[in-house]
């Protein structure tokens, strides 16, 4: 059995967190998640607080285990969204994109545990002296929104775990039992995989973008849109689009206007793969199987415990 | 007594590759770093063809042990670096920046071991069937020159490593002996590492750059000048420059003719740090301390081995 801050922390078998992703993750993925020994997390960034409530209420009876809700603070309507989760009884909340100190003692003091989610360590030791129980230290490489200094897993990690004394939990580029090793050779007491849950049976994403993740290669994604948020996505025609507005010298409010409302959720949940934000990260290029959650989680557990026991090649 | 392909490869103590940089390793790093088990590399870019000769000779006075040649492809005179290469009996050639098919066979008909730079798991397979002994997988977190798919390290050594039979070496990120074992877990069979070794006593940067590389901080470096060929750099007045002539909308033509002739020599040899070019790589906000070659390797090495003891926090 294994046991560490992480695994005592979510009451969970393993270290393992599925990322809350917007228009991924409902309470499908999550309570699969959780049913397999890992932390399932309900992405609340892409519903609107009734449907948050429902999804809550969905998961609750699809698992006994201990599940989370991640909650993206760049967007309006948080306010409602974390009156849900209090009053759903939520005992896990993962926040991201944006600042830690305005949620977490007023979290923490309905017994809720708060994880927040940092690309520096700068915003680490603000995670920790907000009170925070651990922080997820995201890489450049993961998909989604992503933090403008670009500093990568490899060497995000080691830079996070130095600065605080709260738990680290790993992202970005890590979808396999190696990469978890690895991460957690350098410091990390968890990881948090989102691609390869975002191809997972599970998962609300669209069939045809699920395919497009299986079958996208090395150079497919990229961190784009720097002027507003970045974000990492696989690139398309809105991609080409984005390329060709810089190219005219956009203005922000340019860019805002071609990015429009709806984007993400017309490629990811409506398979629009043209015209769409397709949200995913780097490691796509090595996924190649769309599997239940169960088996992913399976998979990876194995794989990190023969590379513990047989760690070089 | 550690032994792998790499070791048996070079005939080396350890599997540490010291990074062939131009301005910084000439013959008193590269022989440093043999003397002390691991592979040092002569760093031919910023040398014209009698300089290399001078260093390659006085490596030889100074080391009974292996060492490298770093001979980049995309500079003029190439044919003349290789031709010093093979009369001083040269028996390591790392190659970048370039086809690998272009002197691979000539070098190896010579009895040279010719080990490839690459960013993709696509030039890898290049490297293998071009005949190379090994390939360097060199991440988006790397300094100086770069890939344009931004392919990191976590991700990239898992696709090399998955597309080659050859022994993968791997680079980006690297500076400490856990990011070491986490190379290693990923798959790669040895480390080449940069910036610690370009912030080493031996290095010939200036020591103004020595300083402001273990003084930069997370977010200090960038990958820019992605037009011409992609480059990290510690940000200062010169990438100032590059980025407001890129809001101007600088033609390809106007961000050469800004880059001009001799500006990594003028920031890495010089000292100029405001209008010199300083390549370097994101992990230089990991270090703290300008060391002797011998106790980077040192302490890389005894890092290595008791993160190999005890992987987990």
């Amino acid at each position: 059995m294994f046991s560490n801050r992480i695994t005592k922390l979510f009451n969970v078998e393993y270290p393992i967190i599925q990322a809350g992703m917007v228009w991924t993750s409902g309470w499908r993925l999550a309570s699969a998640v959780s049913n397999a020994g890992g932390l399932g997390i309900i992405g609340a960034g892409s519903m609107d607080p009734h449907l948050l409530d429902e999804h809550i209420k969905k998961c609750k009876s699809a698992t006994n285990k201990p599940f989370g809700v991640n909650v993206p603070l760049l967007y309006s309507g948080v306010e409602k969204q974390i009156d849900v989760i209090v009053s759903n009884g939520v005992e896990i909340v993962i926040t991201s994109a944006g600042n830690p100190a305005t949620f977490t003692t007023f979290l923490k003091q309905h017994g809720i545990k708060v994880i927040h989610v940092v690309s520096s360590s700068r915003f680490a030791k603000k995670a920790e002296s907000s009170g925070c129980d651990a922080v997820i230290a995201e890489g450049f490489e993961a998909g989604g929104h992503n933090g403008r200094e670009e500093t990568t897993t490899m060497v995000l990690l080691p830079l996070v775990c130095e600065s605080v004394q709260i738990p680290v939990i790993a992202a970005g580029g890590i979808a396999s039992g190696r990469q978890m090793l690895a991460a957690m050779v350098l410091g990390a007491e968890g990881v948090q995989i989102g691609s390869r849950f975002a191809a997972s049976e599970e998962s609300s994403l669209h069939p045809d973008f699920k395919n497009a993740i299986i079958n996208s290669k090395e150079g497919d994604t990229i961190l784009t849109l720097k002027e507003i948020t970045p974000v990492r996505l696989l690139k398309n025609e809105f991609y080409s689009e984005i390329i060709a507005a810089e190219k005219n010298r956009a203005t922000v409010d340019q860019l805002k206007a071609l990015l429009g409302k709806g984007r993400a959720k017309k490629g990811m949940l409506e398979g629009d793969l043209k015209n769409g934000e397709l949200e995913i990260g780097q490691v796509s290029a090595l996924l190649r199987k769309i599997l239940p959650a169960k088996e992913i989680i399976e998979n990876v557990w194995l794989e990190f415990n023969e590379a513990l026991k047989k760690p070089l090649k």
